[in-house]
Formats: C-alpha cells, sequence, structure tokens
C-alpha cells in the first residue's frame, strides 16, 4: 500500500454513531454555523456585492445568502472568500491556517440538497483532520517560508473532504488528493489586501475542479505523497512521517484533541493574546503618555503571521500587533470600524515608535502566547496572556458561537441554533429553513 | 520603483513598428497556428471530447474546433490542456517549459473579437520574455526540485501576456501578478498522466481568474517580486536579480536568441536528440540482438524530465529515454499509436535491462545534447546529438511548421498558411477564415 492508498483508507471510514463521533459533529456543527455567519458579514461590504456580482451570472449553484447564481468552482471560491473575508472564521492551530472557510465552501460546491448533514459534517471533520496532521509535519516550517497554510493544506483538506463525501474508489480519491497538489499555492504577503482571503476562495476552488476533473474520467499521478517524490519533498524539502500522518486516526480527532479557535475579533488570531493583555492593561487606567516604551515578546515564530508593524490602513491593521495593543490601549476593545479600507489614525503612528517584538517566549504549537510589558517612567508592568477568550483552551462556549453568529447574520442563522433532530436533516432542509434555495 | 513595477514598466512596452518587432511577430504567428494545430490533435481523443463536453455546457466562450461554449476561465483550462495533451507544443529551453498551450490559451479566454492580431501576438512575445527570463532564474534548481515550470513560471508568463494586452494600469498589473503567484503550482510527477497537459490548463486558468478578480476591483499585494520577502523566496530560496531579469528587455527577445523549440514527435523535447541517435544507429542496420549494453549520457540534469526508465504505457513512455531509444532502435522512427494508452510491448521491457543512464556530458542551458553509446562483442558505437530537428538552432522551417499543422489539423488551418496582410486583421476575423464563431 502507498503512502497515498494507505491516507485514503483512513479518510473512506464512513460516520458511525458513537459518543465519540457525535461530539465530533457537534463540533462540526458549531462551525458550520460560524462559517455561515462569517459568510453571511462578508457579503455586506459594497466592494464584495459588486465581486459576487461580476462572478455571479450562470450556473446552477446559488450563492448564500445572495439572489445570485453561478458554477460549483465560482462557488467554492466566492465563498472561500467571502467566508474569512473579515477574519472571523476559525482557525486550526497545528495546521496554522482557516479550516472551515475553505472546507465547507467546498463542500457547498460539490452537494446536492439530498446530503445528510450528518454525512456532510463527517466529511468537514476528515478534512480538518488531515489539515492538523499535515500542518503538525509542515509547520512552523511552512509559515517561517512565507506559505499561507490556509492556501495550501487547505487545499489539500477541502480535497479530502470531498473525496470523503463523495466516498470515491481508492484509485480515485489518490488521483483527486493529486490534482489538489497541481493547484495548492498561497503566500502570506497577502495578508493586508483581499488577497488573503482569496488564498482561502483558491483553495476551496481548487478542491472542486480537482474533483470536476477526476469525475470526468482524467488521470493523475497517484502517489502524491510518495515518500520518494511526492508533494512534501518539493514543498517542505523532506518526505512526510506516515506512520506520524496517521496513527491514531481520528483517536482523538483534531477538533477534539486540539481543538477549532472561534474567533471574536475581526483580527489574527496571533494577535488575539495580545489584544487581552492591552485590555488588561487598559482596565488599570495607564495613560498612553505615561508609556516610555512598550515590548511585545513572543514564541520563537509566533509573530510569523503579524505581517504589518506599521499599518496604513485597517485591513492590513488586522495583522499588526502594533496597532491592535494600541485599540487596546486606547480603548481597551475594538470595533469591526477599526479595521475597514480607511488610513489608520495619525496618533497611531506617533505611539508606534515606542514599540518593539522580542521573539523569546517558550515555544508551543498549540498556543499563541504573548506577553506585554509596559515601562513607564516609575515601574515595568507585565501582562501576559496564554489562552485568550476563544482559543482552544478558554474556549467560547455553545452561546457565545450562537451570539455571535446571530449578531454577524442579524438573526438569520437563529433558526439553527434549537434543532435537535440533525442527524437525518438534507442540506436542502438547511436551506429551506434559512429560506434560501 | 519597486521590482515589480519595474518589471511591468518593461511589460507594458507598446508594439511599435520595426524590423525587429516584425520578426517577434512572425515567429508568434507560426507558434499560434502550431499551437492551434495541437488544439486540434488533443480534441481527437474519445477521452477529451467527453472531456470538453462535461466542462462545456454554458458560459460565452466558444471552445475552437467544437460545438461547445463554456466559462473564461474554463475555456483556458480546457484549452491550455488539449494543446499541451500530445506534447507536440512549442518549448522554450530556457524556461524548461512549454509557452505557447499556456500563453495563447490564456490570451484567448480574455479577448473579445475585435482584438487585432498584431496586439494578440506582442501580449504573447511579452509573455514568452518573461517565461523565459525567470527560467534563467530559476532553473536548473526548480525542475530539479520536482516543479513543473509550464505550471508556475507558465502562470505567470500567461498574466503578463494578459496584463500587457489589457494595457493595465501599473498598480493593477503588479496585484494582477501577485493574484498569479498566489495560484501557480504544478509538479514533474505528474508526467505520464492527464496531470501534465492539466498543469498548462491550471497555469492558463489562474491567470485568467487573476484578470477577472482584478477587474472586479479586489486588491492583492503590489510587489510579488519583493527583493524583501516575494516570490522567489518562497518557490527557490532567494531573490530575484532583477538587473538581469530586465536587462535588455526584448533586445534581443528571448524568440530571437534562445528560440523557440517546435516540436516533431509526441514525446518529452529533452528525449529528441536520443530519438535521432536511435535512428542513425537504425540507419547502420544494427540489431538488437547483438547489443550487449547501451548506455544513454546526458548533460548533468538533462534527464531530469525524463522521470519514467521503466513506463508501464504509452502515455508513461512520452517521458522515457529508454523507450524512446527502443522505438529508434527497431524501427528508425515513432508513431502516434506508440505513446497511446495501450501497455507498452514485452519486448521493449526484455530490452530495457541493457540500458543505463550517465550525466557526464557538459552543461548546457541551451540545449539538450545526448550521447548513445551502444557496446556489441566486437564494437562500440557512439552517437552524439546536440541539435536534433526542431530544436533552435536545427530548426522547423517555416514549411515544416505548415506541413505539421496541416497534418495535424487535418488542413484546416491550411488558410493561415498564406495571409500576408496580418497586422490589420482581428481574432474575429481569423475564427471567420476558420469557420468559428
Amino acid at each position: 500500500m502507498t503512502v497515498t492508498e494507505d491516507l485514503v483508507f483512513h479518510l473512506l471510514k464512513r460516520y458511525k454513531p458513537s459518543t465519540h463521533n457525535q461530539k465530533q459533529l457537534e463540533i462540526a456543527y458549531l462551525a458550520f454555523i460560524d462559517y455561515l455567519a462569517c459568510l453571511s458579514k462578508g457579503l455586506e461590504t459594497t466592494k464584495n456585492q459588486a465581486f459576487i456580482k461580476s462572478f455571479g451570472l450562470l450556473g446552477e449553484k446559488k450563492i448564500w445568502f445572495s439572489s445570485y447564481s453561478t458554477t460549483p468552482e465560482r462557488l467554492a471560491l466566492l465563498q472561500g472568500y467571502l467566508a474569512h473575508y473579515e477574519d472571523l472564521d476559525d482557525v486550526l492551530v497545528t495546521y496554522r491556517g482557516h479550516p472551515s472557510a475553505v472546507i465547507f465552501s467546498a463542500l457547498l460546491a460539490v452537494s446536492e440538497n439530498d446530503v445528510q448533514l450528518k454525512d456532510f459534517l463527517w466529511s468537514y471533520v476528515q478534512g480538518v483532520e488531515l489539515a492538523g496532521r499535515l500542518g503538525q509535519q509542515f509547520q512552523p516550517q511552512h509559515v517561517k517560508e512565507g506559505w499561507h497554510a490556509t492556501a495550501t493544506i487547505g487545499t489539500l483538506a477541502a480535497t479530502a473532504a470531498i473525496g470523503s463525501l463523495k466516498q470515491l474508489s481508492s484509485d480515485c480519491f489518490s488521483q483527486l488528493l493529486s490534482l489538489a497538489t497541481s493547484q495548492a499555492s498561497g503566500f502570506l504577503y497577502q495578508e493586508g489586501t483581499d488577497g488573503k482571503p482569496l488564498n482561502a476562495g483558491f483553495a476551496a476552488r481548487n478542491a472542486v475542479v480537482a474533483y470536476q476533473i477526476i469525475r470526468s474520467g482524467l488521470s493523475a499521478y497517484a502517489d502524491p505523497f510518495s515518500s520518494k517524490r511526492g508533494w512534501s519533498q518539493t514543498i517542505i524539502g523532506k518526505a512526510l512521517d506516515s506512520k506520524q500522518l496517521l496513527e491514531n486516526w481520528l483517536q482523538p480527532s483534531q477538533l477534539e484533541k486540539v481543538g477549532l479557535w472561534f474567533k471574536n475579533y475581526p483580527i489574527c488570531s496571533a494577535a488575539t493574546a495580545g489584544l487581552e493583555a492591552a485590555q488588561k492593561a487598559f482596565e488599570l487606567n495607564l495613560s498612553l503618555s505615561e508609556i516610555e516604551s512598550l515590548v511585545i515578546h513572543f514564541t520563537e515564530d509566533g509573530d510569523r503571521a503579524l505581517t504589518h508593524r506599521t499599518p496604513q490602513n485597517g485591513i492590513e491593521g488586522k495583522f499588526s500587533i502594533e496597532y491592535i495593543t494600541w485599540l487596546g490601549l486606547i480603548k481597551g476593545k475594538v470595533d469591526y470600524s477599526d479595521f475597514s479600507e480607511n488610513t489608520v489614525d495619525q496618533a497611531f503612528h506617533q505611539f508606534r515608535n515606542l514599540i518593539t517584538r522580542k521573539n523569546d517566549l517558550k515555544a508551543s504549537s498549540e498556543k499563541r502566547t504573548i506577553c506585554l510589558e509596559i515601562i513607564t517612567k516609575e515601574e515595568t508592568y507585565s501582562f501576559l496572556v496564554e489562552d485568550p477568550k476563544g482559543s482552544p483552551a478558554n474556549p467560547l462556549l455553545e452561546d457565545d458561537i450562537f451570539e455571535k453568529a446571530s449578531q454577524l447574520s442579524h438573526g438569520k442563522l437563529d433558526v439553527l441554533f434549537k434543532i435537535k433532530e440533525r442527524e437525518t436533516l438534507t442540506l436542502g432542509e438547511i436551506k429551506k429553513l434559512l429560506s434560501e434555495r
């Protein structure tokens, strides 16, 4: 059995009712609601309305929460982009990427209305599993080299989810994954531009196109995870450790053991601990004029995704620990308007010069710890945050997620919160509940 | 000026009538005819007919030589795939990839009927220039690491051609190239499967989608060729040499100085010299039973693309110097039927064991030299081929290319051979001449 065949064998496991699986599907259901909420929010800007109009004039697939239809591959691209647009969508830290925006967008593009929710969510569980396990082998090298894992590993995760949903033959499934590698690209330098959420859209699109091609009978190299000359050799310069990749698959799953990070703020999750540290400082009523310098401490590569040290607008500000810390210090919170395309306040740029970064905290692949050190004439304050709200060790509870979804969707999603008998629901019935077609 | 802005400045040069430019357009016209011939040939298999049917049921763009229409991005994918399907399409050795299948497919997908042929061909000249110049910096490292340059560099070349044709603003053009990097991927391990020609299709598709997105007003990182953290740093681990990239742009052009390799045989161009060496041996009436061993000599990485040492079918055989040499030795020529999906003849596998490869010839970035050493009981013969027919130093003449195009298209393209006043022709008029719409 090749490495790829072995992987596919694990991905083809069907959902079987058990307490264990039930927990995985519950997390996946929350992730789906959170995904739809982010998607709905992404549709609110004039720019994005124009974008879906320009991409949405023909085809059989309706864009959710809109009146436009389009082709399956455009649907995946658009919805992946929209769901990741505000950077409010969930994160899996082992993968160092956004699972739901990519995987659900790909799955929706290839799903008919008669698909049962439990099969749909189960294939998502499988996609997340691959994302986390590839991430454990690729990271942090992958992000250090400048790749955006949402785009690269994300393409493979979404493809795995499609293959699992469609229960392809082992041979077709292997070739499907292969055509995913042929398309997976995307770089961190897109942060602060629409290129960042587009990476999620491209990843979902890549998975859908790989599926369309395999379905129409074309072939591809059958062992992209080959230990001799596979994808990872070119991308990270070494073969995958197939034992580590597959051992104890879903037992426990990445969703349970690592946990999703449901986001409360429209900022890069790597900065969340910094915002909360600044909020602590705000509560002490520290005046900005007293501060002589400010040091932000990270783990060795904890600030790799925070590429903007001096952001010029709010979109870049999502990826600036300096900007986010400043917001926390001056008002104890952040608002959506802080992260628009508008120019950043001049007052930030004055304060900016007091800030330096250090990478001297103990490394961790499952936390994104930040320590804020504030030096005034009289004193040095230190604010350490290891587990900000929303992160797996300090998670948003179900009610928090519903509250977020309700707010972002202006109540449109409330109908999904109380459903008990989910197992037998179909996607078509969910659309009907939301008055979508 | 950033590196990307500087590049875009060069790409935006318009066509100006001069003897020099005229020569470039003439080569481009031959390449276009050769491209259409390969596209026409690619449509002949039942499998590919089914593929275009499954992808071609809606949209405003007609697939050439067929009755189907589709979306622009699907057109680019399909035609890139079809034109590269038989591996009969042209090669640029500095790039180590196939320029026309990718660039023309992308250009046709975004061109309206009123586009003048001279502008269309000129943007192709620009795309090829970038392909060759990126190749000079990426190769041979890129191919050694397993990347398929047709897919990676090809995406950028096709995107540059589109930006040049559309005469985008410098800012939009830079962001267009940026969204190309977000999608460019593809690996050599696809050789011997449909995944190889699909790489050409993906590259063309990527360029078209980047254009669709920029046209609808979204943003992207504006300096993907940044000397600090650009595309090449992640892909090949070093910044581009911007001087080498841009110095003497088009003076002379890659099309004139390096030259296109127009292919005579449906095999990897890296094997062509080997086929001709075997044909020389065939002419000496050497019997296979006399041969005790056979050594095939290459430059250091000259056989990198010849990934199949023991091909199982004819498609893999396109990338097997062992198979191609054997065909040359037994019959002095190759036929299309030798490279079908059928299983390779058992007699090959017996002979295969006598063959070894050596990489001991002097390196050259512009030649693909092969020396065949045949050892019999009595004697050792040596057949060196440096410039096989079709390669830039021993090119197919215009009449040879017309002859090839006529054969591959069953005469459909003959009407394009005699046109004198090409400058003022439009794409729509060419389609009319070919009775396409």
